[in-house]
């Protein structure tokens, strides 16, 4: 049904108006191609092909590798699961029609602006698909390839076609968060009227759905590319390409999936803060009246906000993450593989996706284990959600340590270094530690039950300008700890892998880069339930507006009232650990991107002096590309916030009766307003991202050549990319705490403290929360992404700067 | 005469109150050791000492080489003329009583204050003299030293004396810029009574006579260090010291200088936004009365403010720039005039201070143009005071290129290369037009002629939130330029440097850092005229508060606002020029403690490879150093105007006549809470600052001995370096054009624009002009200065590295 006419034929007041048509609004439900061609499909022939996709797999897998044929096996099993778990959700019931119509105009308006989004996407990614083949049909060909006898034309096609899927892969891990999150907030609406144990569980299963979908595809993807590369060009068959080469095909995987990854998170962040800010300037501040109010004509975009800023972008940025994290991985095993020249590498190269399975697996049964309550219709005393969805954690992450050192003992054991396998599981112990520790963090600065919150409440009372100071001061202070947690986690992880026994032909110690990405696996060994926390907390922000938006009753707003704060706490935790591993990752991307270079240029690229000026500039050119980025992301939400605040306005001066509920706000309008307002605004930030590392290290490569300066455009570009990687954690965990701070600030400030709703105090602490919301919602979230991205595009744009 | 009995016998009205006494702020007006121990002697003696002092400069001079002589004579004219002014300016009139007696609670405030100040920084400055002595009483001696002789104890006490002096003489200038300007606001607000024109002149003059002292200073501190060395080393005679070495014994000068700026900006710079943000968000936010009114308590601590803050740190901030860009440009010279074998090595070595002191002569020239009219009783039409101070800069600029281009050809050419002169004249080209581009760059973002601030104000409309969104945007934005800019500069620079002729013994370009040191010292070749126009701004806002404060007619407010909006904007520009120049002096710093660790270690140091993940971590600290300086110091402010904003409330509260002029405020207890808040609050930011590169560098020294990783501290502390140089750079960009944008924004409203004075807008602006106070004034300044301390920390204590 459509838009408009749901919330036409609503309940909620006497509305007269119709709105204005918004063609992209009103358009039917948006389905993707792929999905309407499998529901045209006879469902035999679909079962057919189903099965014809599973021969397929199984035979390159068995083809490959024992350990490909147990990936598979697992993401298969997950993806039942996952089934299993959205048909539990679905069968849930939609509530009184007003929530169900609420729940109708928030998904239409979310899947228009997905269709739209996506549809900008694509065309940018065809494009940019098209500059890769031409650069690679002209590049120069490496050692590996022409040993391997792979031609330029199959390079270059290799890399389209694993850029084009991990694009695709991207765009529908993204839609996957989306659509389940535009489904379960009303169930989870409907159950808070019965049991709030039974709404955390449906919105916590609804998220699971998701992260599973999201992993899997992430692992199953890499695994299904690297068994048809392995089987295609007859790997380590005598005269055919090395399978320690064989991960370095792979990079267009990665950066297709940062590419859609940076798009998704930039045009939704835009959007959810744009609609936010814009609402929350004129409905609470100007009008007085709550969020989510009906009588705010913004209210419908900022709820769609949440699940295409949040859930979609943040399963894109996840996808995107593990993505990246498993390729370079599996280069830099491979790399070390060859060095040491290990009998069978397979092990070290197919090790990350190993992790990965297994993540799925633990992370599987800590969603499982929360469970509602026996028989749902007994009420019971409220038990803090936090404490379940930690229990859970804990589960999850006791057997993640477990099966961790089983995958080490399993794949890294070597008979060149026995005890190498202990080494590398102490590593990917670091790095849950990390993981913990960076949540544990982000939850002292940014939760109102400790000091730092607290002291911030206090600056509002003096004013709006020192909640601003103290809000930037506790941003800027809470990056130290994060620092030093990673400085040790990277050293200790290095060294570690440099002890673990393993040498190189000249005998000296050669795992310390292998140990900081097996850190980084363990990092991200729970990345599935991390995942879920994190979609649990837009899933419960929406049923709280629905339940608002339908006037239920105090009881049931409480239960939704409190699943959202347990929401905004997982998300501000969450974004810790996005941060975290980022900075792992870009780590072990830097290093694969000078195996890439070395490979290329057939002379050791080992070196990145920053004591060369060209090389400095390149560092000052990188943390630059930083601040600009986000100085255009901020500047975005701001010029959209600033249109919706003058729309809501312009309601509220023509239509008086609104206030009385005697007017119908047009909620369509905003939401149309937002969509194509952050369509627009979300290019210029991409694009800078994208060129700007292609075009530094083309100019410097060009000043190289005619200053007799060979790889100058290389050690550049990766100045460039260290950089801007230290600044973009920065200036990432900097926005995401003082945003998440502020957020709280004035939470705290609404349990009473201070004087309460409608003080002074209270004014100022909602001034925060509003300069908060693109920090850490838009700016912040992209820096993640960003990061990644540069890693991914240097990788694949290497020939440029050669 | 006491402050509080100033006011209390003063003309500001009825007021019955006693105010409580401080101790501090009721001592007599305080007059430094130095200044007394003169006044106590006969002016015989003196006289005669004086001429004692003169020989004894000639004589070295003499015996080191004819430019030094140059160097001191042109010095010492300059102090002359520099009394000239002084006396100038104390000849005119105080104005009314009312005037005088602002002025000297004014005076009082202030010289308390920095009595305070100077005395903590003292004891500080002691303590690390103590560790600097021990340290180097144990360091390695490096083969330079041993060659010629020269004993731990005497290296030892070489750079212990050099930190000393530095420190005072930084202490000085701080000193010389305060008292002149305590003098002068009054004498401007009598002249405005008069005419715009001669106001303009006095608060030119008073500020060219602190530029003068401080460029002088600098200039014959170094100059008389390097010849009493020179004299007593018995350099260049068999078995001593070569004179390329010679400038290695100047850093701890240069590390004493930024040693006192760092704790100068800090507190001062606390004081005086503490003051402000306390004052503004109570008086025109609360209270609705306007800036610099008397009824608001906090008004005279706001004007001392100006003074300790903007004056005193400005040209101790100045003093350490010129000081840390001549010595590391003489290390430079005499490095490469060591390599490239030159005859006489002195012209390489003493450029700088010929480049500084024309600098003094063209300046003067500049400072001497700005006449007032024939007739200062005639009033003429006002004439745009920016149009004035701009002809004069342009006078001086023209004068700069041509006395550049011949010092170059004087002391630059040389038979090896003999167009190399050429080229290091296009290099100084380089940098001038390097400072002219920032200074307009700066301009056209925080003028609201120009489009960013009136977007800015524009966005004030929808509120606080999206006020702040679009200044935060405007700040990171304004980064882009400059750093492309400096980019351009530094290659083009080195590029010119590099062709110039110099080849070293292996017949290798070499001249391509020295290439980057003469852009510097293009860049600061107007230095003196520069920091009379930053200089002008604090005068000028001073007299602005006197006049309005002894309540004089409407027709001389406008004068002095005039003033006032002429000084914001040179402030504004003047802080791109320091930033820009502290950029280019750090790289030149990096190569400096290159040059020093090679020569310590016995090893060469040419590298640093971000790819060595500890030297990454370092990096990684050195960014997040910065960030955490910037948390505290802002957090800084924050805290103190809390405590501001709190008295002023209380004493409104407790004294409800104060409104009503019946009751008079107690102006001492805000200037006594201020002045220990922000000494108490300057230790933490600056202590970081010292203390972590030394432990950074001392744990990865031991990491490294353990791990069989020499020089690992030294790359580990120089990465840190050049990550916090970047990052410092971006941050007080950001920091000082967002805080320059919205004061400017905010100025805009004012101006009747978008609802004017009062308007929604104009509240909303505000917020953003006290965000805004911290960022320019307190933060940004202090990481201009930390960024050049780190450098000279570095070459310090590079001994504790190895």
């Amino acid at each position: 049904m459509m838009m408009g006419d749901d919330v036409e034929n609503g309940n909620l007041g006497p509305y007269l108006d119709r709105p204005r048509t918004f063609p992209n609004m009103r358009s039917k439900p948006y389905t993707p191609l792929i999905f309407r061609i499998l529901r045209g499909i006879n469902v035999r022939v679909l079962v057919i092909l189903l099965f014809l996709g599973f021969g397929y797999v199984f035979y390159i897998g068995a083809s490959t590798s024992p350990i490909i044929v147990f990936v598979f096996s697992v993401c298969i099993v997950s993806f039942l699961l996952s089934i299993y778990l959205t048909k539990w959700v679905l069968s849930k019931d939609e509530g009184p029609p007003e929530m169900a119509q609420i729940s109708e105009a928030i998904r239409d308006g979310a899947e228009g602006f997905f269709k739209t989004q996506y549809g900008t996407i694509s065309k940018m990614a065809v494009l940019l698909a098209l500059v890769i083949l031409s650069i690679y049909l002209f590049r120069n060909t490496t050692p590996q390839q022409e040993s391997s006898g792979l031609g330029r034309a199959t390079s270059a096609c290799i890399t389209v076609a694993a850029f084009l899927l991990g694009a695709l892969c991207s765009g529908v891990a993204g839609y996957v968060g989306m659509w389940v999150s535009v489904r379960a907030n009303v169930r989870v609406s409907s159950a808070a009227r019965r049991s709030a144990r039974e709404a955390l569980q449906i919105a916590v299963r609804a998220g699971g759905f998701s992260a599973l979908v999201v992993v899997g595809m992430a692992v199953i993807g890499i695994a299904i590319l690297y068994a048809t590369f392995y089987v295609w060009l007859g790997v380590d068959s005598p005269g055919s390409m090395k399978v320690t080469d064989l991960p370095l095909l792979l990079v267009g995987y990665g950066f297709g999936a940062s590419f859609v990854a940076l798009f998704a998170q930039l045009g939704g962040g835009i959007y959810t803060k744009a609609a936010d800010v814009g609402a929350d300037l004129v409905g609470k501040v100007e009008q007085g009246i709550p969020e989510d109010d009906p009588r705010n004509p913004a209210v419908i975009a900022d709820l769609v906000g949440d699940n295409v800023g949040d859930c979609a972008a943040r399963g894109a940025d996840l996808f995107e993450s593990i993505a990246a994290e498993i390729i370079s991985a599996m280069i830099l095993g491979g790399t070390m593989a060859q060095h040491c020249k290990i009998e069978d590498p397979s092990g070290f190269i197919l090790f990350p996706l190993v992790v990965h399975s297994f993540d799925l697996v633990v992370s599987s049964i800590g969603i499982l284990s929360i469970r509602g309550t026996r028989d749902s219709n007994v009420k019971v005393p409220l038990e803090d959600p936090m404490t379940i969805l930690q229990k859970g954690y804990s589960v999850t992450i006791i057997l993640a340590v477990l099966t961790f050192f089983g995958s080490t003992r399993w794949l890294l054991y070597t008979e060149q270094a026995p005890s190498a396998w202990l080494n590398f599981s102490l590593c990917g112990l670091v790095g849950i530690i990390t993981a913990y520790v960076f949540v544990w963090i982000t939850k002292y600065y940014t939760d109102y039950k400790h000091e730092p919150v607290r002291t911030l409440a206090l600056s509002s009372s003096t004013g709006h300008g020192t909640n601003i100071i103290a809000g930037v001061s506790l941003g800027l202070e809470s990056t130290a700890i994060p620092v030093l947690v990673i400085s040790v986690s990277i050293i200790s992880a290095f060294w570690l892998g440099h002890t673990s026994g393993l040498v190189d032909e000249t005998g000296s110690p050669t795992g310390g880069l292998f140990g900081t990405a097996v850190a980084t696996m363990g990092m991200l060994s729970t990345a599935a339930y991390i995942l879920t926390m994190d979609m649990f907390g837009p899933i419960a922000d929406n049923a709280g507006g629905i339940v608002e938006m339908s006037q239920q009753p105090e009881s049931v707003r409480e239960i939704t009232d409190v699943l959202d704060a347990v929401g905004n706490t997982t998300k501000a935790t969450t974004k810790g650990f996005a941060i975290g591993s980022a900075a792992l990752a870009s780590f072990l991307l830097f290093s694969a991107y000078m195996d890439e270079v070395s490979s290329f240029a057939r002379e050791p690229f080992k070196q990145v002096d920053i004591a060369i000026p060209e090389v400095f500039i390149g560092g000052l050119l990188g943390s630059m590309l930083i601040f600009l980025f986000s100085a255009w992301a901020c500047a975005a939400v701001g010029r959209t916030a600033q249109e919706v605040v003058k729309e809501v306005r312009r309601q509220f001066i023509e239509r008086p009766g609104i206030m009385d509920y005697k007017e119908k706000p047009d909620y369509g309008r905003c939401v149309a307003i937002v969509a194509s307002a952050s369509l627009r605004e979300m290019i210029k930030p991409g694009a800078l991202a994208i060129v700007s590392p292609i075009v530094v290290g083309f100019l410097f490569r060009v000043l190289g050549h005619y200053t007799g300066h060979p790889l100058l455009g290389a050690k550049v570009v990766a100045a460039l990319l260290m950089f801007a990687t230290v600044s973009g954690i920065l200036m990432a965990l900097f926005l995401n705490t003082a945003g998440g701070a502020w957020d709280n600030a004035k939470k705290f400030i609404e349990t009473g403290a201070l004087g309460g709703k409608g003080s002074e105090s209270h004014k100022a602490a909602i001034t925060g929360d509003t300069v908060g919301d693109p920090f850490k919602d838009t700016v912040g979230p992209s820096l993640h992404v960003l990061i990644k991205m540069l890693a991914t595009i240097t990788l694949v744009m290497a020939p440029v700067f050669l």
